[in-house]
């Protein structure tokens, strides 16, 4: 029921993907659920994963919305348009299926399009292709269910029934005029405790919420919330409705929101996970470490304000140093907890370890030969022993202080403590603490 | 519709409350949502707030769950047991009357839970507060629809009818076996499209999810927002229904689960808001200061270690003057931050600041009485009058970094920037550098 996954289990299924044994595989994950499926193949290497995939052809099109959109470019790409029009995007809702269209070519969209069957389908979707991102039509779902306000119950019931037929979940039942504008609600609760015969006019709740296509989803996330709301019509600027979007959807928006600002209080600009490649890791961390690399050099020019430059140029520079382990390492430790808060699956420590080293490495490097550059030109040719010494220990301070936040986070996790105590100022005093020591070890032993 | 709160209105009202023109405010509030009402009752002095709560009686109930607690107590400490049961508890659903009893004293718990009426009313509340804080058991309600395999599809809906009377709005059917164990679902699409004559055990879904009411709020936050559930059952030791877990209380778990990580990141310990009282604030974010404390004296040390003390007093402390500018600076941006994310309500940035300043002081005075005995005692009489600048430099230091940090993010706000940019590396190296000067500033003008 609640699946998690190991390391024996997946060991298991590339056994038997690899002895081709289909029926026993068939067997074991007969009731599993899409988003484990999709766990599962994340977890194998690309060409079992396909393999899987193929043979779980019924439950593919729900597994192939649950995998990671890298995973499922990969998937599609080995697909004919005409598979993936019938098998995946016929059986999908509207909303899912325009979010997976979406990450496709132009060229590649307009050939699945007219390859889908059933012509209200595809109007759906490109309908729904056509807002604009994070706005509520883009979010939205064109499923539900609507009566006129003229029908009686029993009419209701019927039409309910036929309309029922293409929608998995129904969440509420519209009440709309003839001309399709919403008016608003009638609970399941009403259709089941009134006389069969009354007229919906007379049952329906008029005050209702709705959002117009335009609106963003965060404040669509914000409505939701603070209604209580399961779900929400969604209006074109006549009124007409035209969908709803379903909390499910909006709880990823409010988990993203609230994950962006844990990541900017860190220091880290796009949305980024572990799993992404070195460069892209790289490049979401580097602008607020050169951030922290211009405050340390105006604090070492603050410094020499008051001090001679001559007696401290050490010294000065104990702010960007200490800035510097202080910046990396909470970085590092953000996605260390983001990360354990977030996956399930089994993770690959070593792999983790020497990603960390390889990005915190670059960082470093570029940090470092930028310091190296500004010493040798502003302090001139005779410091260039401290300006070597300066970009040395801030590599090597920065390539600690990132592997220190990594660790500790995944420590604290080890021992059942909250891996998120371990980010901000916990690691920043540490790691000012340590990289200091570091800085003077070096300044003393090594060149000064 | 989408209601905004603005000063003009919260005046409007409040000198219709003045006038006692109770059917002009109640014409002009009839079509609210409760949630609104409990920001408008807010957003009122406390005499005018409860005025206006007796005024929107037929709302009362669900206006009381959506006041923030502390001025939930305060109106219902002024109303009668009696009251509280009759008029509030028994008109909400048990996972919210729950919620509300729970926050009482015990005695008081006791009187109103005698005083409901509806005797099964009370003995289900009286359940769910049987169970232990953030345990599915505390998070459930009982409210919920459940049918026998054994029944017809008509016989269904009969049964369904009697149990709706009773249940504001329908999520699923739950199937359960004669000895009420939890089997399965069976979804309103199923028994709209179903012959009439078909028995529910033909039809119903066997492979469900549910969790037991001893599990831990997070893990099921994860399972619903995983498995994208509306609505989740929970079953006790022996497998039979007990209740059922609702989206809309699961996506203030995550919120608040983000939150706190977002708010450790920054170094605050305790789940606190900008409206908390100036100790409570004061309280959550002292101990990480101190902890930058020690980290900037063991700096200090470490400084000493290489350099003569005597010529480095002050220049060993400049580690110490960064953090703790860097420390208080995110603080202070974070609890902003969170405020400008989470309100709708009209904002008092006066009194803002001012608290700000008041804990910002406090916190201050703290660290710096700590840090002059520390140097007092540690490098002797000599040194008293660096003591002393060095102590009265941190004041300031974190009086500034506090209130930099606390209107940097209303500036971005205002000019339409996402005003998390502003915490974390940039409120640090900001605050780094104007530490820095504030220090020397101090040290060079003042006392050395």
């Amino acid at each position: 029921m609640n699946f998690q996954l190991t390391e024996k289990f997946i060991n298991q299924i590339q056994y038997l993907i690899k002895n081709k044994n289909d029926n026993k595989i068939k067997a074991i994950l007969a009731d599993f659920f899409p988003q484990d499926l999709a766990e599962i193949i994340s977890n194998l290497n690309r060409s079992d994963g396909k393999y899987l995939f193929e043979l779980l052809k019924e439950n593919s099109s729900e597994i192939l919305i649950e995998l990671e959109e890298n995973l499922r470019e990969e998937i599609l790409s080995s697909l004919t348009t005409k598979k993936i029009a019938k098998n995946l995007i016929e059986n999908l809702e509207t909303d899912d299926a325009a979010d997976v269209i979406q990450e496709m070519s132009d060229p590649m969209q307009k050939e699945v399009l007219s390859q889908i069957k059933n012509q209200e389908h595809a109007e759906d979707i490109e309908d729904l292709l056509s807002y604009s991102e994070n706005s509520a039509g883009a979010l939205m779902g064109k499923e539900l269910i609507k009566v006129k306000k003229n029908w009686s119950i029993i009419r209701c019931l019927g039409e309910m029934r036929k309309q029922a037929e293409n929608i998995d979940k129904v969440y509420t039942i519209y009440v709309i005029d003839k001309n399709e504008k919403l008016l608003g609600t009638v609970s399941l609760k009403e259709l089941l405790i009134t006389p069969e015969k009354t007229f919906v006019e007379k049952i329906y709740n008029k005050n209702i919420i709705s959002v117009s296509t335009d609106q963003n989803d965060e404040e669509i996330a914000k409505i939701m919330n603070k209604y209580d709301l399961i779900v929400l019509p969604v209006v074109d600027k006549q009124g007409v409705l035209v969908g709803r979007i379903t909390i499910d959807d909006v709880v990823d928006v409010i988990k993203e929101e609230a994950e962006k600002d844990y990541q900017m209080a860190s220091g880290i600009t796009k949305n980024i996970e572990s799993s992404d490649t070195i460069l892209k890791l790289t490049k979401a961390r580097i602008p607020w470490l050169l951030i922290g690399l211009i405050g340390g050099i105006l604090g070492a020019k603050i410094i020499h304000i008051f001090l001679d430059p001559k007696d401290s140029l050490q010294l000065a520079f104990i702010p960007l140093i200490a800035a510097m382990a202080g910046n990396i390492g909470v970085q590092s430790a953000a996605i260390v907890v983001q990360d354990i808060a977030s996956k399930n699956s089994i993770e690959n420590w070593k792999y983790k370890f020497f990603k960390e080293l390889a990005v915190a490495t670059i960082n470093g490097l570029i940090c470092g030969i930028i310091i190296f550059i500004f010493c040798y030109f502003y302090y001139g040719n005779n410091e260039t022993n401290f300006a070597f010494t300066l970009s040395i220990s801030l590599i090597i301070v920065m390539i600690y202080a990132a592997l220190f936040g990594t660790f500790i986070p995944l420590i604290l996790n080890k021992v059942n403590i909250d891996p998120a105590l371990a980010t901000g100022p916990f690691i920043t005093t540490m790691n000012d603490v340590i990289g200091l020591l570091i800085y003077f070890l070096i300044s003393e032993y090594m060149f000064l």
